[in-house]
């Protein structure tokens, strides 16, 4: 588990710090001004692709990653879950289950059963780069679930749960054990672990000035002078 | 009409017992607890694809397969509904129209006036691996429909149906007419018509274990404890 | 700008028959009856791949195309959004901003503070063939957008806009600067400007006979016989 | 039959005015010049897809279109290959067998003993939107076959031929029965029929003022000066 | 290793009876008669995907399948090359190495040197539903390859071989080890062992009425009177 | 033209210096073993993908990167050619043009007339992200182009030479003028100027390398005993 990881180490204690951090961005931030932030920082490959999306239009986190990879399989093997069932019962308050399936269409490897056991364990969401099922039931319990499709079968003969705790791509962006996680409506971004607090630094401000570029548009302004005025668009 | 068919007969009356088995689906069982019962059977590929979705969310039903077959055409031909007209009005009460286009993007082979058609006979829902148009209309109807995406283009000079009642593969499942459709938001399930009763009393008793599993998960117990114990995940 | 132009100018001044055409088409027409009647006159080519779909389900509108030209860069150059900044601007009344970016998935030429300018302008909607963000700020503004996806990034690096006032290709149809863009829920469709009068005309006789058909079928009648007393399906 | 076809009616016999224009385009013109040709008449959707190639690098062929509908078909019926049988059995002189699967990937309607059989009748040559087999026996009998792929199944349950006569979209192109097919190793290009006579004689006018560019070129002029004197590029 | 495999154990010493039949395929049969005696008796789905094509036009093989199943990975190991060395070097003569990747367009698994170690130990060929490299190199080995792509990439960090011996899905066939494998210009067919014996009986005969067939197509007879007279097309 | 270019100033005299270059990577070394060294000094996306392939099997080069960029139109301007001319007249000895188009498969950009011309002014070679035609003709002047399909069309109306000398995206390789691009029958690989000699001097040390695993495995050692002593696969 050495291998592949940097940043915070996955296991860490949530602490009050991190659950000012999640709430600030999951109340005042939004995906939108992250990845420009990340994008000044020279980071340009941390939003996920357009095909991850919420289960639920209202789904909103942010966590550290906890990731898990997946692959697909074409027999059954003895104990099909034994690893998804380590990986899963292992996450820790204030961590997402980032899963990666390579973009398998051809299982659901998450649902609802999961949903309720990560929620227990105090997990703030689930991004999966492949299929979930149970999708009103996921809603029903309001654990937040970014997924790139729904079909409604199991794994068992046709995925596995190879690792977990290792650098995964999920939707087109590397993500390593303890980089945080942010997700809305408009997708998932993910900060590298040495960048969190200098993302949401200049999120914040840059907050402001979209502020104010939003309120002089809305007064019928142009927007060469907005933008000449605020340098955001 | 011998060839290609098994089961039971397109065409055969609804009696009491069909419409408690499609209720009974309909409000107690779901196509998840549905696709695990078929794959303990055996039959693995009964779920269609991820790119079959509902028009509305709260489309579900239950129902015995009608198939139809759509072919692309590229010229407009004398009678480019004959076939259509008469598959639609040969539906039966407690059928799924089962339209196959070969995920065909290129025309809108159901819309509003058919779904009114469909209801009129009794059918119970419609699932399309293709496009669909009147969508807002089929909505205001309550009629459940299945597709794969939207397009407010006609059929004519773009498709036409080419027969029924014969097999079709309808994203990713052969359907034979007279297999049972089962639908909801997590998308379509076919049931041979030969296993049709040994997979409802399957899932039927599954979805008791799913309950006791997610109750246990609710109040904090570890995934491993809950699967030792109820076997289901 | 002359080349490549045709029917109405672009930067022609909204008048009332204008706005009285495009409320016509908002509240009698839709976009299915209008194919057909573009069908019938032999454009066959005029509604836009089922991937464009509105960021929100009620998400209407009729208005005359203004086209604009994006294309992926893979640098940072000098004034990334001089000519983007002067097309959103010169938007007039009545307008449609239709953004072409040939199906890029790189890059989200159009969110919040566009929509806000482009509404500022007068403008009636927004088709991008391409990605969006700031998604539920557009749907709290009220302004109709379709896209094709949705991702949280800028466009600085990835994609400029090239040009405006030319033809383009917009999720497979040739949209030309002055030909009247109708969208609801069902997608997309563009009425070249020479045949906008007749295609309307068409359009409103169509739907009286698909009224008649409609509440026949629901009465219980057979389609073969509606079909064969209306005429249309 | 009436319905869809145009020009040339299929069936006619071949005449020396056929043969001496098909050997013509085989020995001095090219696709691509054929090509330039339709571009200039407004017939600017005439070239296949670049995913029909040929099975030898030396096929090259011209001919009249025999078109040629085949469909998916998940069931074995009772006489798969009778309309098969009857289109290649009706194949006359001169003709080229187009044959439109829809860009199946599913089976291999073409392979060897259609070949011979098409070539004891006088074909010229056969494009295949779809995958064939026996493609080294082919190559022996010196038959030129384009396709999109290779795959050693049969059609038996596969798919089945439905028409011939009709008009048909083969990579990208609507082919009606009587056009002028053309093929080389740049692809295949197809010619209404009414405009055929006009198209071989621009080709092959323009093919003189390319060999007086190419001249200039290999002798080092630029580009701009051989551009402005000759037009061609 | 028990769990997945049937007929044949892999690791089975090659008899001389094997190697008979390996040569009688490669001499007498062909991949498309192969299919069709599947076919016949209900293995419907053993030819793999048109993407797998041969390195070089002449390459030819049959042999028992011994499977290795590749996985991406977005970081590198510590011994990334451990298990592939491990399934490599225990290759037996009269075995193809069937790398599965899930069709991964990342890295080239295969090689030269992979070629090379493959061959001295006495493997009759390879097929990767993947990337490889030095494909000139191999050309010049003489080692039979099949693969879906070419590309100059290393695994390092892109990918490992995760285990061998177990089934796989290799363009879409499932190959469980000790399955026969055989493969020529017209793709790659997969033999359940357990019919191995039936179907090469069966195609060895439809050999024979192949020869006749063509025979008389090629003395210019109809197809309906050969198809009628032996039953093969 | 300042912003966005690095290393080696597009344009620069070609010296003995670079032929010498060039004519050893043609020689000795290939684009595997550029790659590797590539990735071991962590540039680790400079293959591009394996959809760019030779026209010809012997193609190979090495040389200068000219980038010109494409971008798809729908109408036709007054001067379609006039940036194009301009880029190829432009062409420096050891230069090779890189054409991106973003995988465009509307136009073919490059064809015999282009490849004279480059090679009238010195130009190695040619990589197009998109389609060539004049093939055959192309292979008969013995100039080495990599593309990624083959069309008969012209670009006139349906792309534009944009721009030239800025850096581009071909096939997945971000390619900044005055980067080094080598290509052979495995692909093309692109090294930053900044690297060139490293690069080169760390491939030539392990062609060596190379050799004497490859010696050894040929005379039957185990992959493992290879791997231990030279540290290759």
């Amino acid at each position: 588990m050495a291998d592949g990881t940097n940043g915070r180490a996955p296991g860490k204690v949530l602490d009050r710090t991190d659950l000012e951090l999640f709430e600030h961005i999951e109340k005042n931030l939004y995906t939108a001004v992250l990845a420009d932030s990340l994008d000044e920082l020279g980071f340009r490959e941390q939003a996920m692709r357009e095909t991850i999306r919420p289960l639920s239009p209202g789904a909103v986190f942010a966590g550290w990653a906890r990731t898990i990879s997946c692959v697909d399989v074409f027999y059954t093997c003895d104990n099909p879950y034994a690893v998804e069932i380590e990986a899963v019962d292992s996450l820790l308050p204030g961590e997402i289950a980032v899963v990666a399936t390579g973009d398998s269409k051809r299982n659901a490897p998450w649902g609802e059963l999961l949903s309720t056991a990560a929620m227990a364990r105090g997990a703030r969401g689930a991004v999966i780069d492949g299929l979930v099922r149970d999708v009103r039931k996921i809603e029903s319990l309001g654990f937040p679930v970014f997924a790139t499709g729904i079909k409604p079968v199991d794994s068992r003969g046709r995925g596995i749960v190879l690792d977990y705790n290792r650098p995964v791509n999920c939707c087109g962006v590397v993500v390593t054990p303890g980089d945080l996680v942010a997700a809305d409506f408009d997708g998932v971004v993910v900060i590298p672990a040495a960048v969190t607090r200098e993302v949401v630094r200049m999120a914040t401000e840059k907050v402001t000035r979209e502020n104010h570029s939003r309120a002089e548009l809305m007064r019928g302004s142009y927007l060469r002078d907005v933008y000449r005025k605020y340098g955001v668009l």
